[in-house]
């Protein structure tokens, strides 16, 4: 089933106790876009570039069957650039410097080809550029995933409680469940935002893993424990990616199979934390994915007797 | 299979941001007695109390079948008080008063009938007086599950690390792990700690779960997603509790077993976190007990056939 995701494609620098980046490649597109490739074989990315980004890297994405027509390249602009440190617990960041260049009056064009897609991915972005992509659909798509932050919550609040209700998936980090329903309690925090819109709301908790939400079941998927993480930056789009390609892949919107699609997803995620950027999901191969996914069903497997 | 608990019996004063419990029992072996004694129908408690402890909760415990020829009543004296106030994210807490009253020369004495108990607690406490609890077995039990916290850590590690190799499951918070360990990666964390001398080590991750490890396998119990947290004061104790009263109910330490024993652990601790104190404990029945495992094993519950 077709797939289209909104994002950044851009220039990350990352800093972390442990090294380096470097000016990388980065953008939450560019993450979610290889991961989903792992399941779907076409799908596009909508976009903004300068022309000081690496024409090898949108190869490597067409490569992949990630179709580049709704991605904008502007002439004598500069890329999207963020630059972070992480802390020694490498959850929490600051940020550097953000340069919004080509960014900065995004406005994002569904090319024709792409206005019937039945998979819709909103990556982070300002709430009405996300609510502009679902414009410019020709129908209502069959499931769209949107993932936000805290910054909007902060300074983009009432566009984002619109757009919420036009979207069925929110994928948001424990901290901004509390902040979006003033809730701590993370059920309880669950309620609210399902009130506000979405059916289904996955909330990612970095090493402590995801919990998946409907009105009327939970699931929880852990993290892997890994000996390393070199950067956690993408992750959580690494996830998105993998859970709505493998949505998409299978055309199952189902709670089940979106449990299925959270531990995909937490896979992909484990694999992006191993090195810097988008450099470990360039060379992942799906052996490796394999063996992955069965430690994560490793990891959970047990079984009880109950008494009764 | 035979089980003795050593640790406090004791008065708590616990303030959260949604109440306070006043002066109520606590301590870290009634919690690991009445845990335990939903699976073993006759163990031991070895403590000391003084003459202020209310004798109907020793009764209460006694017609659990935990027998209390261990627990040492001194006339004139007052019980081990603890005082202790929790932040808002109901994780952190400030102690506000510690009087150790009888814990402060408390000597355990283990009864000539518990001598060769196969299954011993050590709950948290002087790492010396742990180690004098297995001075006087008869012969080596069969498991010795050993909890204790960072504040021995601060102040007697070289005890503490003689104790643990002796010892086949340690229990300990996260922070615990990379305080011991000097990790802040809590699988290099678990390797470090398995070189120190426990074959087992169970990482309390409170809201997030616990892990099990042992030298080559690795399981993730999550915890539940709780609408309401009253107060956690007691739930690793619970926890400790269900686990070594599962396993030496069933006899069997081996490590598909100690995963079931995290799952039910899990389960009790999370009906402690319920109401004040040992409250939610003293009214647990067996069925409420069913109910809440079938939702552990519902919450991580998925299937992946994988492509390859």
């Amino acid at each position: 089933m077709s797939l289209i995701t909104v994002g950044t494609v851009a220039f990350d620098a990352i800093e972390t106790p442990f090294g380096s980046s470097g000016k990388i490649v980065g953008g939450a597109a560019s993450y979610i876009g290889l991961s989903a490739s792992q399941f779907v074989k076409e799908q596009h990315i909508i976009s903004v570039i300068g022309d000081d980004f690496p024409a090898e890297f949108i190869q490597e994405l067409e490569s992949r069957g990630i179709r580049t027509d709704g991605l904008e390249r502007r002439a004598g602009e500069k890329s999207f650039y963020w630059e972070g440190k992480y802390h020694m617990d490498m959850n929490s960041r600051d940020t550097l410097t953000t340069e919004l260049n080509v960014l900065a009056d995004f406005q994002p064009k569904v090319p024709e080809s792409a206005r019937r897609a039945d998979y819709v991915m909103l990556g982070n972005l300002d709430p009405n550029v996300q609510a502009s992509v679902l414009d410019q659909m020709a129908e209502r798509p069959k499931l769209v995933v949107l993932d936000t932050m805290n910054f909007w919550m902060d300074i983009a609040l009432e566009p984002l409680k619109e757009v919420l209700k036009r979207i069925d998936v929110l994928t948001i980090n424990d901290e901004e469940a509390r902040q979006l329903s003033g809730e701590h309690s993370l059920v309880k925090a669950a309620n609210k935002i399902l009130e506000m819109g979405p059916s289904t709301l996955v909330i990612k908790k970095g090493e402590h893993g995801a919990l998946l939400f409907n009105s009327d079941e939970v699931f929880f998927a852990p993290a892997l424990p890994l000996e390393e993480v070199l950067d956690p930056t993408g992750a959580g789009d690494t996830f998105a990616g993998g859970f709505i390609g493998y949505l998409a892949h299978t055309n199952d919107t189902s709670f089940t199979n979106m449990k299925r699609a959270v531990v995909l997803g937490s896979a992909l995620a484990s694999f992006t934390c191993e090195k810097f950027g988008t450099e470990r999901m360039l060379t992942l191969t799906e052996s490796e994915l394999d063996e992955r996914i069965q430690r994560f069903v490793d990891l959970v497997d047990f079984d009880i007797v109950l008494k009764a």
